[in-house]
Parts: structure tokens; C-alpha cells; sequence
């Protein structure tokens, strides 16, 4: 038997269900969740679960622009989530984030499933077209894996709240 | 463009890199852990370190027969790692947990290395050719992409130790 591309596309799509599994768990949890237990630490010490979740919705939002699937919905969680540490600024109040988590994943699932296979083999935006052609493993696919392991990351935090 | 059989081999070794990449990181880590702190609670009442050390063994040993690569190289630690939660049995001394998750994956990684696309693509052991008749997801490449999942959410645990 020889692969072929049919198979490509195959394998993309089970990508995807590995990342649309992630984002389905961390939903499902939420819904559990208090905002009382959220805004508690992860462990002691450590980032509030409310952090973490507004960290994740700060890096799917910016697979907008990173994957060419538009504009970021929530461009000023990027400062407060990804380059400032929990409790040192203000952030949006927990009802907000879970919106916000919600609407930015009801934008990006379908977007990213209309990708094709070719698009998914493409660079990705934080990639000079130079370095992508001495580095194709840069490529959106990759930024997909690496994703859902970031993604599982976290929700192996959020679990123990 | 037109994506071909090289994707599918391309594709895969993405995946690989992944798990590979959570493999590496989890390595790092646990070398800066001491044992007395691998032995504490992740978060308080949780599960201690050195029994997620273990699970991951465990779990990493099980892709041996799962994926069809031989057979396990610590059996017994199905049961304690797996069935039975922490602190309900003895488990093995830290240092030889240590030395159990090297051991499997020094022989775990060259082995999927050594898989084949067409096996990646063939169904894992755990699945009846019937169900996988139905089921063409349920394949080995689906088992590495869960494990992968699997893994990175563990480290967001060990890493608050």
C-alpha cells in the first residue's frame, strides 16, 4: 500500500480532532468551573486558573494572524497574557473571559477546518519566506501540533482546581 | 500544489517531532527535580510527582504493544500506574522510576522512528479489524497524536513541583 494524498488530507483532519479534542475537554471543565475556582491558584504560589484561561484565549486569538485566518477579535489580550506575569495589572472580569474564550474557538474551529491541505503546508506568518525555505517543518500544520500540546498543557492545570 | 505520498511522510515526522519535543522537555525538567521533590503533591490533596512519573511510564511502556513494537519492558507497572491511584500500594523507589523512563523511552523513540507511514495509517491493537473497517481513525498515528496530548498535560503538572 502507498500513501497517498488523499491521505494527506486524512492525516491533517486528524490533527485537527486532536486539537478540536483539547478545546471540547477544556469547554466541558469550564462549564464545571465556579468563577470562585477559577479565580483560585492553580497550586500555591502558581498562576490563578483565570489567568490561564485568559492566556489561552490570548494565544488561539493570535492563531488569527499567525495561520492568515484574519484579525485578532481581542487584540489587547496579547499584552496582558502573553508578555505580562498573573497579579501584576488588572485584567477583564472572569465572566468576560469566558466569552471571550468561547467566541474566539466558535471563529477559529471552523476557520482553521477550512484550510486545506496545501495552506497547512504553508508557512506560517512569523516566518520570513528565506527561512521557511531552509526550514519547511515551519509551517502552519506545525504551529497546529504545537498548539494542542500547549493547549493539553494547561488543561493538565486546570484540571486541579 | 498538489500534496503527495512525500507529505504523508513529512506530515508524520511532524508528529513525531511533537511527541518527541514533549519527550525532550519533560527529560530536561525532571533532571532539575530533586527526589524529595518529585515525592511531593503536585497541588495540594493531588497526585504526588513520582506517581505522574510513573503513569507516564506506564503509559509510554503500553505503545510498545499498542503500536505493535514488542513487548513491554515493565509490565508490572500497568497495574500500579494506571489501575490504582496514588498512595494506595508501594511503588518502586523514585530512582528506579527514573531510570524505568529513560530506559523506555531510549527504546520507545528509534522504534517509532522506525514505523512506516502505511503502519502509521494501519490500525493499533486495541481495535478489531472490524471496528477499524469502520473506523479508519483509529489508527497508530491517532494514538501518537493522543499520547502527545497526554504527555504535555502532565508536564503542565510535574511543572509545578
Amino acid at each position: 500500500m502507498e500513501t497517498t494524498a488523499t491521505d494527506t488530507r486524512f492525516i491533517i483532519n486528524l490533527a485537527l480532532s486532536a486539537w478540536e479534542t483539547q478545546i471540547e475537554r477544556f469547554d466541558k471543565h469550564l462549564e464545571k468551573l465556579t468563577d470562585q475556582q477559577l479565580e483560585s491558584e492553580i497550586a500555591p504560589g502558581r498562576n490563578r486558573g483565570v489567568y490561564v484561561l485568559g492566556h489561552l484565549v490570548a494565544v488561539n486569538d493570535n492563531l488569527f494572524t499567525l495561520l492568515g485566518l484574519g484579525e485578532r477579535m481581542y487584540p489587547q489580550l496579547q499584552d496582558l497574557f502573553i508578555r505580562t506575569p498573573d497579579r501584576t495589572v488588572p485584567i477583564p472580569a472572569t465572566a468576560e473571559l469566558r466569552k471571550y474564550w468561547y467566541d474566539v474557538n466558535a471563529k477559529l474551529t471552523p476557520a482553521l477546518r477550512n484550510l486545506t491541505p496545501e495552506e497547512w503546508l504553508g508557512k506560517h506568518s512569523s516566518v520570513s519566506a528565506e527561512d521557511f525555505a531552509k526550514e519547511p517543518t515551519r509551517n502552519k500544520l506545525n504551529v497546529l501540533l504545537s498548539r494542542t500540546s500547549h493547549q493539553a498543557y494547561h488543561f493538565g492545570q486546570i484540571i486541579l482546581l
